[in-house]
């Protein structure tokens, strides 16, 4: 771990050295600080404190905190600055990924001007051509920059190479071979090189099977090839196969747990991506829709239930299982839809085999059904319920239960193939639609053996 | 992507040379497959295909194909081998991290044998080393193969112990100083030692600020540190700082992505970590314990309904309004739950700072009540249902959103505080025992309301 733990009293200390312009005691503490725990504590200064603290920097450490700002103190920080300054004391020493992550986060206006500014033309037009891609492509995650050899190269070339490419590119792990035409035709790694002969031809070294992907390839395919492959670095190819790129493993681990804390607020019915720590208002405009919507299905609920007033006032003891039902009912669909939705994420599953998966859903809510509704039965022999009751409750919880298991499977392989995200289908969507199936289907049967 | 896709049609064509021993027609298309590749084909192949199938390979490719099997193929294919083949062809090529895992899923006499037959007895004790360490601790994730410089050692010497290591450790990207103690002093890059003078020392070029784990820290500390940092592989050290071993990115994004899919699995409510493609029974297994837990709770909600039977005869109406209770009272508790257990599980929730997050979740359910109950009103202003009971209905409802927000909020706290996952508390368990709370709240505003 990192030699100084940052604590509140820590901070509290730090910014009040901050106040008073103590160069001399801020200093050596910057210089064992990381950069990312100095961009935590930039979370809890304001921009005067923020920017005098960047000033007691080196270039590259200042440029190395900036990258690993929150989005939205980024921003903020970045206010203190010209966009010459912007240009030319953090954009010149940044990678051309962290730098169009920027870009497309501001006015499109300051984007160009910043571009301009910067004085380095190649690095200004890398960055530039990032912009073009998607979100979420591999194009618009790749960065620029990397280690290119050719074919034909010895290793004191590649050796002279990486020293020139060196301050460029901050993680080395691999060189790219490319031929005549830029095309990716292999890899050699660092080690290789290191333990070759200088004179040695890079066309003796080199491994010519090589993975990569398209620039439109989605975040999905990239991580999940990185992740299969083990890759450190996972190089990135035009339509004519020429190098253009390279994501990092840094970039997917990020990009692995975002998805992740994306589906698993899907399913607990939160609409945006939002954090504890975001405001009050942020943090109710990300749950409200799905509220509506469960509050749309409880009132069709209200208008299913009441075409059965007449049952209810005769057997009003029906109303006492509702919420067993449901409960049920809801329970059974998630855990159904979100076996899914992981199956299809990982690729386990293949949607054209939807029958199998189908009957292996049910076979699996027949076992769960039959034991649920027997502890029932049970239940209610000795409970003293009305037999009459019993039996209409744990024949209706069968039903439920089978039929939200085929709901909570079919309706996310109908969406997959409809090429929407399946992951919509968990959560609240599923719960509304199986309750109100199931109480229609609970009533339906109290009708049919209570007559 | 790799160079061959592999559909029902490949492996189809592929067993039918196996059938046949067509090693001519086999051997060429194997050069091309990664072992990734080969792995997946082995989910397909029986053990007597899969044992034929390895015998075609190279050592190395044959361990690295073993090492990406799924854990249940992984052992069913090493019943195909004796302990001493699986000793000295198979654990002789491994890193001691993947053969420290098969031997943890295996009977210990086996185990015993293996290592006692293992011929390489400074790799048989490494993995014997890793034995010891408890599941989901840093010791127990890492592996011994590492390249350890001195930091009186010039360049030319770190290359040569790069060279003698060279076999063993497959992804060299750091070497790690270490003092006459063998305590971790520091770092050197690979790109360092390639750009230095041979004759340069290690003091001059390393870096002393290195960021390295203990062996008893979790998997969790080990995954947030690495992402944090943006390493590429993490130094673990002992009790008395000595470098003991390394964890690489790539096990620290499994590891991730498998925590993801237990906490994904725990908000569906589903026990033990299935898949889609698991046996029906295993996947009965893991939902049943959650579903006897909601009908538990269902007829805990028949008792609690119970009680008002007098007034539900009175006001049937009431009934019809149950569902929406329950499921805002769920939806609310996920949603307030989940936000607390992902802001615990990413350190940006102190749980000591439970009143302020619990004065935000309460504005927030404030705001989200107060627009539903307005909404209700004004359906029940348009829908003709009696004015009482709406009154109801819309001031339980807003009260039930309170609750099931505060409930949400202070379990998973209490439970961190415990030192509980506080995963537990989402999905079913939450929404039982808000789905109990808040019915009680309803009669209990019924029955004041309506007399």
């Amino acid at each position: 771990m990192s030699a100084i733990e940052i604590t509140k009293e820590f901070i509290e200390e730090l910014t009040s050295h901050i106040d008073n312009e103590q160069m001399e005691d801020l200093s050596p503490i910057l210089e064992k600080l990381f950069p990312q725990d100095i961009a935590e504590i930039f979370d809890d200064l304001n921009l005067d404190q923020a920017v005098y603290l960047a000033s007691l920097l080196d270039d590259q450490k200042r440029v190395d905190v900036l990258t690993e700002l929150e989005p939205e103190v980024k921003l903020k920080f970045l206010r203190g600055y010209s966009s010459d300054d912007i240009a030319n004391t953090f954009f010149a020493l940044m990678d051309s990924d962290d730098a169009a992550d920027i870009l497309n986060s501001i006015e499109s206006e300051k984007s160009k001007e910043i571009l301009r500014k910067l004085t380095d033309k190649e690095h200004s037009k890398n960055i530039a051509s990032l912009l073009k891609f998607p979100e979420n492509t591999a194009g618009s995650l790749m960065a620029k920059e990397l280690i290119r050899v050719k074919l034909h190269w010895t290793v004191k070339q590649c050796t002279e190479e990486i020293r020139k490419q060196a301050e460029d590119v901050s993680n080395v792990f691999t060189a790219y071979v490319v031929d005549d035409y830029e095309e990716l035709v292999g890899l050699v790694s660092l080690k290789k090189i290191l333990l070759s002969p200088e004179s040695t031809q890079v066309e003796k070294i080199y491994r010519d099977n090589v993975i990569s992907e398209n620039t439109y390839a989605s975040g999905e395919e990239v991580a999940s090839t990185m992740q299969k492959y083990d890759l450190v670095a996972l190089p990135i190819v035009d339509a004519f196969g020429r190098l253009v790129g390279t994501i990092t493993f840094d970039d997917v681990l990020d990009y692995v747990k975002d998805e992740a804390e994306k589906d698993y607020q899907m399913l607990s019915g939160i609409s945006e991506s939002v954090e504890s720590t975001d405001s009050i208002w942020l943090n109710t405009r990300a749950r409200l829709p799905w509220l509506i919507v469960g509050l749309a299905g409880g009132i069709a609920s209200s208008l299913v239930i009441g075409n059965f007033e007449a049952e209810l006032q005769k057997y009003v003891q029906l109303a006492l299982f509702m919420p067993l039902i449901m409960a049920m009912a809801g329970n059974v669909g998630v855990q159904s839809s979100s076996i899914m939705v992981q199956g299809l994420a990982n690729n386990s599953i293949d949607s054209k085999k939807i029958y199998g998966k189908l009957g292996k859903e049910l076979a699996v809510a027949i076992l769960n059904g039959l034991v649920c509704s027997l502890l029932l039965m049970g239940y209610g022999f000795i409970s003293g319920n009305s037999k009459e009751i019993m039996m209409t409750v744990s024949l209706a919880l069968l039903t439920v239960i089978l039929l939200a298991a085929v709901v909570g499977t079919i309706v996310p392989l109908i969406l997959d193939r409809l090429k929407i995200d399946a992951a919509i289908a968990t959560g609240p969507f599923i719960t509304t639609s199986n309750d109100l199936l199931g109480l229609f289907l609970y009533f339906l049967i109290g009708s049919l053996i209570l007559g």
